[in-house]
């Protein structure tokens, strides 16, 4: 590990904890995909992290405060939870998927997630945030009449594989 | 170089092109810094990137379609531009000083770009996108009556280093 930040620019601090190939990609799996275990991050993975790569960055985002690590003891899985710095990822993600659905080719059942947090803006991600800091932090959401973010974003998902299914049948 | 994309999913497309330790900060160096030759990257890096890893990044930054290079012929020293994806990184890098800001230790001078950046929102970056989109790309600007995002910034920027300097000769 590094001494100190190579700088004191908030860019490059966050590109240090952040910035790496695999790290953000675990933290998506984690809010997006409600997986909070080692072998559902690894078995579930769309890009097929490797199991050493995997844990360097789950050591890594606890290391740099994103997640904690409850340890059930011995023979019991250890639970990941996000910290309040890594629920504050939910905008750097949004925009990220932004960017890549603008200028990369992706896939339909893939795109729908980024597209509807784009469309769905801050108000959105403030939501999704809010669902997250109950699950991981135990904080009740202030808004529990509206319907959670992330049903919103399972449905409009499980809607394009289905319709990816049924375009592939025809 | 890969193949192809690791899975369809945007924000892996977005982090695969950017998601790299010093690719946003060689970003970052040219959109809020100006700078556009191999030497003036290398010179004035706040973080002391080293030559080879500038060279590399640059030339994956082209690959990328984040950036061209212009070449001046020999002797001459190449400029690079941005290319209205790299231009696109804006907010990325907005969010992500948002990010940097909240949650980790940083310097007053190198914090007021990304305040700025953070209270001026999407409307303060669609301006600096318009001037990016002006110098990098001979766009011209919709908005010419306005002060120049990148104005406001070094204004600000210039204001707290000699903010800085008072403080430190008292």
């Amino acid at each position: 590990m590094r001494e100190g930040p190579r700088s004191g620019c908030p860019i490059n601090a966050a590109v240090e904890a952040l910035g790496d190939r695999w790290s953000l990609i675990v933290l998506r799996d984690i809010v997006f995909g409600g997986r909070r275990h080692f072998r559902e991050l690894l078995a579930n993975s769309e890009e097929g992290i490797a199991s050493n790569i995997l844990s360097s960055r789950l050591k890594a985002l606890v290391a740099g405060g994103l997640l904690t690590q409850e340890d059930a003891g011995r023979g019991h899985r250890a639970t990941y939870s996000l910290t309040e710095a890594g629920i504050d990822t939910v905008p750097v993600m949004a925009v990220l998927g932004s960017w890549g659905l603008r200028h990369r080719e992706t896939t339909p059942e893939l795109r729908v997630r980024a597209q509807l947090m784009e469309d769905g803006g801050p108000a959105l991600w403030a939501d999704l945030m809010d669902e997250l800091r109950e699950i991981h932090l135990g904080v009740p959401r202030p808004h529990p009449e509206r319907e959670r973010a992330s049903d919103r974003l399972r449905e409009a998902y499980e809607r394009a594989v289905a319709a990816e299914a049924a375009a592939a049948v025809h």
